[in-house]
């Protein structure tokens, strides 16, 4: 597990073979630092479960050498688990003054005592973490105040390049500074770990400022109300809705939590700005007539419990849909979330709305570089050594195969997963040993990990419900009888199939009866007894309704 | 309920605001038909949900002037109620002989009493109902043999487009023939229902020729063996297969039950060839190099039980992937289940394959109209009543948008829910009255509707298990003293957390001897303890450990 001193070494604890929870340790020698700490959004199989964070086994088993933990930029998959992590580890964290803004009450909320471990960086200032000196550089991105890292080590400079695209005209005015990079890694760069979410997809990705055109024809011809959804991190878009609201004569009001409490940062920060004083809050908003008024809302995933998807089903106190409001959702499903979206879409449209959405009209642009993009980067920083990370599989092999088409080095490209340690020398570069990387569940309070079947059980019991068999043995020796009830949930709402669980009870009854009349030790114990009553009983209702729920007895002995 | 004589009636009972479950029921007056009975496969919320059927309560209260049931096409989201169907009605059915061919097995399963009730229809040749003169007519599509449907009525010609394309170089030799249409309705239709899936989409759907070119492209250029997953019933890809195969010294081996089937079915009928005999089964194909190899296979959606997913996880009998081989998956994920295809092609590279699908290859193409091509068909028609069908409410209205720029007059579309029961007379068409169209839901054998919470207490079971709490209470009068077990399922796996249970227990255990103490009668009866108990545990667990399982009391006296 130590790295030899004269090495770099590279852990994924996150975000290779998953879109979420990246982080990343990179170091040389004794000194490593973490890069961005987030989580990831649980796929469907994952029940109960509210998001998922990185295992820090790694993080805790080299502590000493960890110097800092240096954030990208502010979105939940970069930033979400720096609470968790610093609950255990007393690290400073450095980050791009929004990070740290959007950090603030997340730290509050679930680290209060640690929250001064965190510091704004001054992009283009270099820090020196023992034998690593590390400067942040601009990026475009979705959110403001995005960077890459470089880090000087002695084998040469690394470049993390963060999540990236080369806009040349973005709504904040700051686009990639590669010229910064070609600066900081002059003879090219040692290692670069490049952003893979788009790997796969041809060409440029479009400018954010086309979206702003966009955006701002529908509001200039929409008649009444406009709706628009977005991140709630998007601030570019909260910025383009305050525009067109100023120059069209709308007020802008915004809902949902999330974007209500970004909104207020970037204000604070400088990062959105209100010159007209357009916004206002919903109540005001509400006694303006419809063709005054934005509202930007939070929902463009179609989160069952966002502001826009309580309006769809006409579930919200303050908002409610129809015919003459345009509703503009402004952003593209993240894979896994297309039918929540499009569920959205189809009732907005069923209480009348006009909607914009990403396959009618221009209404979003992702922030991730195209291959094109990702080409560039590689002939700028012409790397010895490539890593592609954040992303899939899939993103990652495409990526890796840009890189080689550029030149890279076969031996030199290293598609790794989670967990695996990379060890680098001046010479050559190979994977020396693999560290736990297992997905951390975070529900409610409650932080944990699967050690077992419990999501296996779960999903056993949505399927199917569950029967609780309840037996009560009464009497004493021979005359010892049993009586059965059953309790069931999620089982059935049939009348019918109810009637199944009664004449299974009471076959379950004679059943234990006979046994106790034979008066067979070996059945007389509770667990004997819970055996047979659970076979028998499962059995009997997977023949007559081919159903199988988690049947559980429990037996009382009086 | 009653349409008037001289109207024309259109009730949609599936597949309008869904893509599945398609079945609607046309006619005039007295004589009505049913096209397309099918199947819905049920989004992540339906827990436990095999398929979705559609509500026949329609049928059932208008039997008598139902005269035969119509389909277009052999897919499951048009036939695969059928069976349900007919085990309930009594009706005679027309199908394209491969629909009637692919009927079969499912009817001898389902409802074998019926299976002479299929009737094999011969494209080209009027069928007369009453006042209805049908014909079937060839369309493309992604399976042989389909058809949409003319119908004459006193009012005019009424257009069912089925599921369809405009390919003029389709690989089965069958191009949509909207010739025939136009000779059915010269003077243009009076109404016209035509497939809105793809209204979304600009352009012309490419043609089936260019996926075969690319997969035999792929199938020349690879070393190893060559896997193919795709539907089932795209016969044509299979085809494909075959041919390539023959033309590079490969045999094709078929995995999957569904695609064996099919394909048996469609070589009997002719809707497949092997005349170099290529097909040959998986153990002698595994007793070849496997340059000579080719594997058919389903499982290009992700679905968890596939040949294509369990070989993904290394857990097929048969079939061990591994560096060498090339998968491609010559399909595209059906909205919904994006996250298990992308889980699938990753699990394939991560075991060494090279992987082909629709992001980084042109292996599929789909069987649906795009934009031009709906706009052909409505202006080959000239509909004056126009019904967008096969779609969600988004598709439907894009859909009906492309008729209104047609020129088709606004109140004569009509963007329909189903269940809406859509009167034509000769003057004008109205919305009447709208019946049941509820979910029916099959899980194994078992076919139920939701009439409560079901899959509310399922969710609840999902994400945070269960926990039983077996109270039992002994002894006599002011002697009473109770006793807590807990059983629990897919709570926790955390020792720390089950040592909550029993702490619970035991705070439950004293609150109930209080109040037996103090022999208060309101709490004696078995619901007013559960009650006490349940609500004391629940309590305490949320406060301990913010989680929220199902807790479910049951109390025993003795």
């Amino acid at each position: 597990m130590q790295g030899d001193f004269r090495e770099l070494t590279v852990v994924p604890l996150g975000g290779l073979g998953e879109i979420g929870r990246n982080m990343t340790v990179i170091g040389y020698g004794d000194d490593l630092v973490i890069i961005d700490s987030g989580i990831l959004f649980p796929s469907e199989q994952y029940f109960g479960v509210d998001f998922i964070i990185p295992d820090f086994s790694y993080v805790a088993d080299n502590i000493e050498k960890i110097k800092a933990v240096l954030i990208t930029h502010g979105h939940e998959d970069h930033i979400g688990a720096v609470p968790y992590l610093l609950r255990e580890f007393d690290l400073p964290v450095y980050a791009p003054p929004l990070a740290k803004g959007l950090l603030g009450p997340k730290m509050k909320e679930k680290a209060p005592s640690k929250i001064d471990n965190l510091h704004a960086v001054n992009v283009g200032n270099p820090m020196t973490f023992g034998s690593l000196e590390v400067e942040f550089f601009p990026v475009s991105h979705s959110i403001p105040d995005a960077t890459g890292i470089a880090i000087k080590t002695p084998l040469g400079v690394v470049v993390h390049t963060g999540d990236f695209k080369i806009d040349h005209t973005p709504v904040d005015g700051h686009p990639s500074d590669f010229r910064a990079l070609a600066r900081l890694a002059p003879e090219g760069a040692f290692l670069l770990l490049s952003d893979s979410t788009y790997a796969e997809t041809e060409g440029y990705t479009p400018s954010e400022r086309i979206v702003a055109e966009s955006l701002d024809n529908v509001i200039r011809e929409a008649q009444g109300r406009v709706l628009v959804a977005t991140f709630a991190s998007l601030i570019s878009r909260i910025q383009m809705a305050i525009d067109s609201g100023s120059r069209y004569g709308r007020k802008v009001a915004i809902l949902g939590r999330s974007m209500v409490n970004n909104v207020r940062i970037a204000l604070d920060m400088g990062y959105l700005n209100d010159p007209n004083n357009v916004l206002i809050d919903i109540d005001r908003a509400n006694r303006l007539d419809p063709s005054q008024v934005i509202v930007m809302t939070t929902g463009s995933q179609g989160e069952p419990t966002s502001a826009l998807v309580r309006m769809s089903n006409r579930a919200h106190r303050q908002v409610k849909i129809g015919r003459g409001d345009t509703v503009i959702i402004s952003a593209s499903p993240i894979p896994g979330n297309e039918r929540l979206v499009t569920r959205t879409v189809n009732n907005l449209m069923l209480l009348g709305a006009v909607v914009f959405y990403d396959k009618n009209a221009t209404v979003h642009v992702h922030g991730h570089a195209s291959k094109e993009e990702l080409k560039s980067v590689i002939s700028i920083l012409k790397p010895q050594y490539f890593v592609p990370i954040h992303g899939e599989r899939r993103h990652l092999s495409a990526h890796a195969v840009i890189a080689r088409d550029l030149g890279v080095e076969l031996e030199n490209v290293f598609v790794l997963q989670d967990g695996d340690v990379l060890s680098i020398g001046r010479e050559s570069g190979r994977v020396t040993d693999h560290v736990s990387a297992d997905y951390v569940f975070v529900s409610g309070k409650h932080v944990w990990r699967a050690t077992g079947k419990i999501f296996d059980e779960r999903g056993s019991l949505a399927s199917g419900g569950v029967v609780f068999l309840q037996v009560h043995i009464q009497g004493e020796g021979l005359n010892k009888r049993s009586s059965v009830e059953t309790i069931s949930k999620g089982f059935t709402e049939d009348p019918h199939e109810l009637e199944y669980l009664e004449e299974a009870s009471y076959l379950v009854e004679k059943d234990i009866n006979r046994q106790l009349e034979m008066g067979d030790e070996k059945f007389l114990t509770r667990e004997g007894i819970a055996k047979i009553a659970r076979e028998k009983f499962a059995n009997f209702l997977y023949n007559e309704t081919g159903k199988r729920p988690t049947v559980m007895p429990s037996v009382v002995v009086s």
